[in-house]
């Protein structure tokens, strides 16, 4: 369990990696969320499609659309029950989804891929890759570091100079960074 | 926690996705494999960076080294020392993480930015965007889904032709794909 903090839950630290963990770190959220995007919605799909205890189920769904990823829609008013759609919040989401499921098939599946990612207009396999938005160029932990953003606490600047110290990175130089 | 499998552990799950979460679903391993990235690489180091107590930073390096994502370098022979170092397999795990701060950027981040990506040949910040490999076409959740691979289980086709029946979607038809 992380520590506890001050600030609102989902943000008692500062890094923004720690805080997407409170819902990357929830084993049957994340498989919630999963099954959101095959387009999933009703209680008993999510029930049946993933074979959750109702009350753990019930409990993930009401902490999803507190943290804003799942919205409910009543579809039927009597009895009263709800759709649980994916928010833009928890579209978002998708590129952690597929990064997950790529490394899954590529260090977990030696039997072979059991999911794979498709093009809609297609309908063929496609492999999804990090890239930088502007000039697509692949992000890798070779080219790449993490770096203190703008409103970077003590911590967090110290943690990324650490490293940077440590591997000789002269992109961490402060007088490098932000020009 | 997960419902209990008979396959071997990280693979008792036919869906890579779910198999990946054995790591990132794991608060601290995702944390201390972060750290790893930054380039922190010593028992004493991660525990000061992280606020980590030693019996469970002792425990998920031992994870994470079990898992094939850190490999230990001995540095010191008297005492016996040992340098954690993220394997490739450790090093794949690297969009996973980019994924997971862009999004808490995005939408955990009220008071702005703490970290963010920086190319280390330019210094200068890239926004991170999953994209197709071939094409560089971005990947969305509209315009992708996830699909059945060559070794899914009837659990895992079930599951994504319930998705594609729902939203009427072609690209899932058997007839439409793997063409």
């Amino acid at each position: 369990m992380p520590p506890a903090g001050r600030l609102p839950k989902g943000q008692a630290h500062p890094c923004p990696i720690a805080r997407s963990l409170d819902i990357a770190g929830q084993w049957w959220s994340m498989r919630i969320l999963t099954d959101a995007f095959y387009g999933i919605s009703r209680f008993d799909e999510f029930e049946k499609s993933l074979g959750i205890a109702p009350t753990v189920l019930k409990r993930r769904l009401a902490e999803l659309v507190e943290g804003g990823l799942l919205e409910r829609r009543a579809y039927s008013a009597k009895p009263l029950r709800y759709d649980y759609v994916l928010t833009q919040c928890g579209r978002d989401f998708w590129p952690v989804i597929v990064a997950l499921m790529d490394w899954g098939n590529r260090h977990r599946a030696p039997e072979g891929e059991s999911l794979v990612l498709i093009n809609r207009a297609t309908g063929r396999r496609v492999e999804p890759v990090m890239k930088e938005e502007s000039s697509g160029k692949r992000i890798t932990a070779d080219d790449h570091i993490l770096g203190p953003g703008p409103v970077a606490s003590d911590h967090i600047r110290r943690r990324t100079a650490f490293g940077a110290a440590k591997r000789k990175d002269p992109a961490l130089r402060p007088d490098f960074l932000f020009k």
